[in-house]
């Protein structure tokens, strides 16, 4: 592979250059016209389906349903509780026309579905015997942001699933609001190898109409953090707003406690950005789409031997559903290059005299080196590397989110500390004043909270609500 | 369960509101502030993601994989090709802003994504090795049709999956074109019950675009026929369109050919229009989303009998993926009626008395009747069950398709025919006049065509194009 198909920018010293690079030359994404709407190629939508599965079967655990509620939110809808309206109006796409016509009352494409999906719960609850009610969508959603996009990590159309859910008492919404953090770290975690800091956000940074909310962090490879996904305690604020209530068993009315939960296709990049290299991708195993490839190495010298060298590779691949790359119109060289760009955790090579000793040579992606592996071993010896590579990748990452995290006491430490691309950990009182005043003096949001703390807070002295990470932010 | 609760239109008399009345009252649906935009609830959007599952399996057999490109299409994109836009254009709904900014081009949401996807396909493919491009993806689309909109089979916005494919020769692509209609063939009959009609739409009948269309069209009990879904082939149109060309193994440029094929949640409709009765829903077994529900009859008088009862269908339920309704504040018969408004195929009833005989009893919800099965075979039994009512009721709609086609040789016998809710067949020239011709004289539509023929035109005399089937249509 030449230089040009291959990424020539170097993830340390420039990232963004390294990271639009490796999505395009990998083939996971294709611009398009318009800004910061892309397309999703086989190669990433492949790995969202895997998010997906993971996800899905979980939530079915719980009991949740999927359903799927409209695109278009009539104007007067979204705009039915306050702070919901005021968070989102900046970002709405607008719907004025069809075909020729205007129309009547402009529509909103859903930047998230709250409003749409709370009108018919509206309808749906009337006792107790109707709760709780659990729902999930998997859709598009469109955020027309004016920052400059970036694929998967931001962009004005993205994927994601938004669970909405509607409890009778406080106490079972705010337990299932943090058994699907607790889910979605497991994803992050378990399928991704990333590691997150979950906690509560701040009174500034939670979601437009949420009483509070639950975040995951995890650390980019340029310094920056990057909320990976959220879960929401509505607590009554659009039961209120909407009317969803339900009489009890004694037979009065309550209102029901709610909460919104969503992931969404930027942990693809998240993972992109944390696992990659010089060569591109470094895809974990068990989202890699592709795990093993075999590459046959063939010679028109020398016909039989390469016959038969196809034919084992042919066979080592039906029987343990490994990728084979038969095409011998690309040199091994350039295949081996390309299936590095592409982060294929493993690669099998195997040559007529590998056959001639019996062996296959394997080359792990995260890593250096080779090593020779006879083929009856070959099928275990893989399995166990790709669940070492597995947890390798994560050991690596969690040791460098762990050491970047350094206590401070002031704001001048704590600046300090993100400039130097690393994350502060402080007792903080988490007003909205003082996150503004951090912010100024030192360019950090606070991410979110990690414990509780009887400390007193860094910057203004009154009581800590806890222990807050605080970091430059994507 | 109330006359309120129930379904109180019947079928025969009163199609529309029949219909609407079943999937509103079984819970498929909900209607929002949209018109023609509805809300699919877990009942009906469980049935979806069988379809997605069965079809989602198939193409991947085939080698297509899945992707996902964006819901904008910019307005001089979606014109490149003059025959689908002219198709399209009415009916497109038109984004003009986001937040209070006017956008510098006004951007449609797409009705089926062929422009997109294609401007991509001219990047990607550069040489035979490429070929053949399959892809799919599973999107909302937006049609904003101005006649009235029904729940699943006219909507605003859909659900479905549109899979575009690009060939290096023609016969590739005209090969795929009729697989793939087969595969639709199978989602119908197999897993819905649902016979269809399988040919080539007439020339005016054919998507905008298209060289030609296949399509399945299926009777709808109001004695219409219904378009099932449909599978195109492109020709070179949209290739020299959007230049998607390639260099073939000569190193000659050569344009693709396409394909796209598309299946919509239009076929929950009509499953639920074909085997729903005067109760409401009658789901065939492989599609339904509960099979068998098991309700315990208890008495509060006999606490200890009623213990044993729910007991033993509790056992009963987890042993078989059974669904089990407890619900002892509402009557056993409230139960009844409401599981045959939901369409479950299979009830299963357990009392005290049932315990003291060691049976249950089985009603199946497409016949009248019940029988006591041994609890010890009821297992067995019910999985025969299953398969048997799902192969009656394909046998039944099958009797009832075939005997409505009528042979037909002038316009006044297609006239009554079509008028008695029957469908005609005729050899037929296919031209766009003739078309015209018959449907001012006769008020039906050409379905697709069957079979290749030798006669002459019932209407021009001319050679005929084949045999067609007419209908009105819905």
């Amino acid at each position: 592979m030449g230089r040009d198909l291959g990424v020539t920018a170097e993830k340390q010293d420039a990232f963004s250059e390294w990271y639009t690079q490796t999505i395009l030359k990998a083939e996971l994404i294709e611009y398009t016209d318009v800004s910061g709407c892309i397309v999703y190629r086989p190669g990433s939508f492949a790995m969202w389906e895997t998010v997906q599965a993971f996800l899905d079967a979980e939530f079915k655990k719980l009991g949740v349903k999927n359903a799927y509620f409209p695109l278009f939110i009539p104007e007067k809808l979204l705009q039915q509780e306050a702070d919901h309206i005021e968070g989102f109006a900046p970002e709405v796409a607008w719907v004025t026309h069809a075909g020729d016509s205007p129309l009547s009352e402009r529509l909103a494409i859903r930047p998230t579905s709250e409003t749409i999906m709370y009108q018919a719960f509206a309808k749906w609850i009337r006792s107790h015997r109707d709760l709780p009610l659990l729902l999930n969508q998997w859709t598009n959603v469109v955020r027309w942001e004016f920052k400059h996009p970036t694929p998967f990590l931001r962009g004005r159309e993205f994927l994601w699933q938004e669970g909405h859910t509607a409890h009778a008492t406080k106490k079972a919404a705010e337990k299932e609001v943090a058994v699907i953090l607790d889910i979605y770290r497991r994803c992050y975690e378990e399928l991704m190898a990333i590691p997150v800091l979950a906690g509560q956000k701040s009174e500034k940074e939670k979601f437009a109409g949420a009483e509070y909310t639950l975040s995951l962090e995890a650390l980019f490879p340029n310094g920056k953090a990057i909320q990976a996904c959220t879960s929401h305690h509505l607590g009554q604020n659009f039961s209120k707003a909407f009317d969803i209530s339900f009489q009890n068993a004694q037979g009065e009315k309550e209102f029901v406690y709610q909460n919104s939960w969503g992931f969404t296709t930027r942990s693809l990049g998240v993972m992109i950005g944390v696992h990659g290299d010089d060569k591109g991708l470094v895809l974990p195993p068990r989202i890699a789409p592709i795990k093993v490839v075999v590459v046959p190495i063939t010679f028109s010298k020398k016909p039989e031997a390469s016959a038969q060298v196809l034919e084992r590779a042919r066979k080592l691949c039906a029987e343990n559903n490994w990728h084979l790359d038969d095409r011998d119109h690309h040199s091994p060289g350039f295949r081996f290059s390309e299936w590095e760009l592409k982060g294929v955790p493993v690669r099998i090579e195997i040559g007529p005299r590998d056959l001639e000793k019996d062996v296959v040579v394997v080359s792990r992606r995260d890593q250096e080196g080779k090593q020779e592996v006879p083929i009856a071993q070959a099928a275990t010896v893989v399995d166990n590397l790709l669940e070492e590579i597995q947890a390798s990748l994560f050991a690596r990452a969690k040791e460098k989110l762990e050491s970047s995290i350094t206590d401070v006491s002031s704001r001048e430490e704590l600046k300090a500390v993100v400039s130097e691309g690393k994350l502060a950990r402080a007792a903080w009182c988490g007003s909205v004043e003082s996150e503004e005043e951090i912010k100024a003096a030192t360019g950090a949001k606070s991410l979110n909270m990690q414990a509780p703390s009887d400390d007193a807070c860094f910057v203004t002295g009154e009581p800590a609500q806890g222990v807050f990470v605080f970091g430059k932010s994507y």
